[in-house]
């Protein structure tokens, strides 16, 4: 049993705001046991900060927390740094000074990677370090190492991913309590499951950085946001979330990942009506969830908190460890990445997407609309799979029309769509939510 | 991107059933993909079995298919052994000959490791390998890396798994089709979710094998199956499972850790009512999930295929590349198990564990039935939650009486059935089975 020494490894730690003070507190309250499970004993070797004065909910050892990076950068006695700063500016620059300063690297920031992670890459490799990042992606679930190690032997197919806690909190909030937009955003935001400015959230944005690291990773391809295609959940409204829901169908951000028929990538971030029995619908508040297609495991899916100081702490900490017993180094030596020459071509353009969707006009209640309605989108070889319309008036006396179709191409919905908004019978703008199948995995 | 060579690693496999069949079939099929990803290469240099007659259903390279052992253990080109055989017998005689011939091994023989673990461990010590067996539980799920790595900052409070595709497919099917449990298996069996024998699964011993092994690592400790209390879904009827649906629960065969309020840890396998609408319920066929509960990431979930060819061969490639990259054997090394004699202390007796009951009598429809049936429960101390009788007749004049209880210990339950069993205006035996009520973890 004993065979094998405890490891210490001492930990500068740069970034203590809220996911900062959780690692501090985990490697201060759990470097016991995690020791006597793993073998690896974490140390806490200093804190960098801008700020040094703010009180945090941790009390660190006296002399710890200091303003001063080199301290960090000139320490040999420290392996790892981790980046907790966030955001795409001093963060870069710190993580290069870490790893020429031959330190390995833990981060959780998704919008750095996603940005600049090639060049990060790059010059890990080049300094022989490694970078590490679970904790930049649903940092309650051990989603990159699953992807990476435990899926290895796939071909990934598909993955499905509710990645991002405060659209997730919104919607269901929206969903199950019929509120407006603002009225979940505002709950949301005083409960702590959104930003002040939540705009990096609601716009999808950060559902795309995580899809763009993932998909990385799952495709062996580098792939930047230019690939992503984004749409937040700004303009959704609770009457197509009831309507949908009458239909049969759940509606979620999701980050999506998928093999096409014709071998290209479709990668995409947009509100998606899916049938309310699967899984994912059933994802609630901010929890996140991600359903993968493996070749040879079929549907997998892994569920739990994507944020939060004590659940991304614990995936910082479990990176530490990685890092610490070699394996991160290992893992990230042998992640290949397919460059941006070849991977530019891989990608389905938004226009040549195949998907169902969801309609909503409000048409002016007169003889002869569905019939023009129906008529534009057959025009464009769009075939209709449900139809809704409830009695009751609108303003000016219109008429909720909502319709489903069966799949057609981006390119198709986008010119029908053109043309439903200049008829004279129809109020406003139509309203139109991608519907996604999400594969079923069953029994047979 | 290309600073590290493709690695190739040459494989002997042992055993040649399904399982073996669908390791040799990906890594015939996946090798190039495989290289792509990760950079390293499987090679599949000898596949060991009895039988090298029986056709399979993949096509192997002339020459490889061999009944000599020794042809395997003698090659010093071949790093890394399979053991597929199964068992207890041969196949932990085959696991120490190929630790002592100098090869790492994976495996997903759960059996053996649940029973033989600690001395296989100690030979692999010993010689300085190690032994890989994520497809030893719940194949299609990564979930041993989950725990070991990903989780490895947590202190786990609490695991609940539904790790046997062939009880949950039996028990969903009696519930969704109203089957009686004769019905269900017979179907399972026809369609490949049962064994021609099926004892292992349906007594629960196969969920105990799991559960063993899946508790020792996420809490590090030795656990023997005698730790584990263990009851089967023989017994159960699908009047019951229609009884509890009423009454708003689900029926389950769980695998069950749980650290107790004592500080001891529970180790239980049984058919358990749980809440219709948590993420365990709405598990169905022969699919698998494990809820984990940590101190910092809260409720984390893990979905799949638990079972079958491809993920369970998709489960043992995973291991080779990470032997082959040197991760499995550093996590080997730092795995700590706290010995055999610190544990035994640590396990809470069946007697001592506290949880709720559902109990179904059959009473005779004469007056005071209730009041005497409440009266002996009050009697042990167990106080009733919710009942449900329906009117209408059984045979002999009989009407099902179903209770379920606040929470309470075994012993005092075990105590109060003994006197119901000898009342007169009771028929038959009672029923009862246990109601685990799984944590919600909410947003606040």
């Amino acid at each position: 049993m004993t065979t094998v020494e405890e490891k210490r490894v001492r930990i500068g730690l740069v970034g203590f705001g809220v996911v900062g003070t959780g690692v501090a507190r985990l490697i201060l309250e759990e470097a016991d046991s995690i020791a006597a499970k793993m073998g690896v004993r974490p140390e806490l070797a200093c804190v960098v900060d801008m700020d040094t004065e703010r009180p945090r909910p941790v009390q660190l050892p006296p002399g710890l927390l200091t303003n001063d990076l080199n301290r960090l950068l000139n320490d040999p006695t420290i392996p790892i740094g981790i980046e907790l700063v966030g955001g795409t500016g001093a963060a870069k620059d710190i993580q290069i000074k870490m790893l020429r300063a031959g330190k390995d690297v833990v981060t959780a920031n998704k919008a750095l990677l996603a940005k600049h992670g090639a060049q990060l890459y790059q010059v890990a490799r080049e300094t022989g370090r490694c970078i590490a990042f679970e904790a930049s992606c649903v940092g309650g679930v051990p989603i990159i190492g699953a992807i990476r190690m435990g899926l290895s032997a796939n071909q990934i197919g598909a993955m499905y991913g509710i990645v991002n806690g405060t659209c997730n909190y919104i919607l269901s909030s929206m969903s199950s309590q019929d509120e407006k937009f603002s009225q979940a955003l505002a709950k949301a935001q005083k409960r702590g499951f959104a930003e002040a400015d939540p705009t990096l959230d609601i716009s999808g944005g950060d559902s795309a950085h995580k899809l763009a690291i993932l998909a990385s990773i799952a495709f062996g391809c580098e792939i930047t946001l230019d690939d992503i295609f984004v749409e937040g959940i700004e303009a959704i409204s609770r009457e197509d979330l009831r309507y949908g829901r009458e239909m049969g169908y759940c509606l979620k951000l999701l980050a999506i990942a998928q093999k096409t028929s014709r071998g290209r990538i479709s990668l995409r971030v947009h509100p998606s009506f899916i049938a309310a029995n699967t899984a994912l619908a059933r994802v609630d508040g901010s929890f996140n969830a991600i359903s993968i297609f493996g070749s040879a495991v079929g549907e997998t899916l892994f569920y739990g908190r994507g944020a939060g100081m004590m659940p991304t702490a614990s995936a910082v900490l479990a990176d530490i460890i990685d890092v610490a017993l070699g394996n991160s180094k290992t893992i990230f030596n042998h992640l290949r990445l397919r460059p941006r020459s070849e991977t530019q071509a891989l990608i389905e353009p938004i226009d040549d997407v195949v998907t169902r969707f969801y309609i909503r006009v409000m048409a002016k209640d007169n003889p002869g609309v569905v019939a023009r309605y129906g008529g534009i989108l057959g025009d464009h070889n769009i075939s209709i799979s449900g139809a809704l319309q409830h009695e009751g008036t609108g303003p000016g006396n219109t008429v909720p029309v909502v319709i489903t179709t069966h799949r057609t191409q981006e390119k198709n919905m986008a010119a029908a769509l053109a043309e439903l908004a200049k008829l004279d019978i129809i109020s406003g703008k139509p309203v139109c939510v991608r519907i996604v199948d999400i594969p079923q995995d069953k029994d047979t």
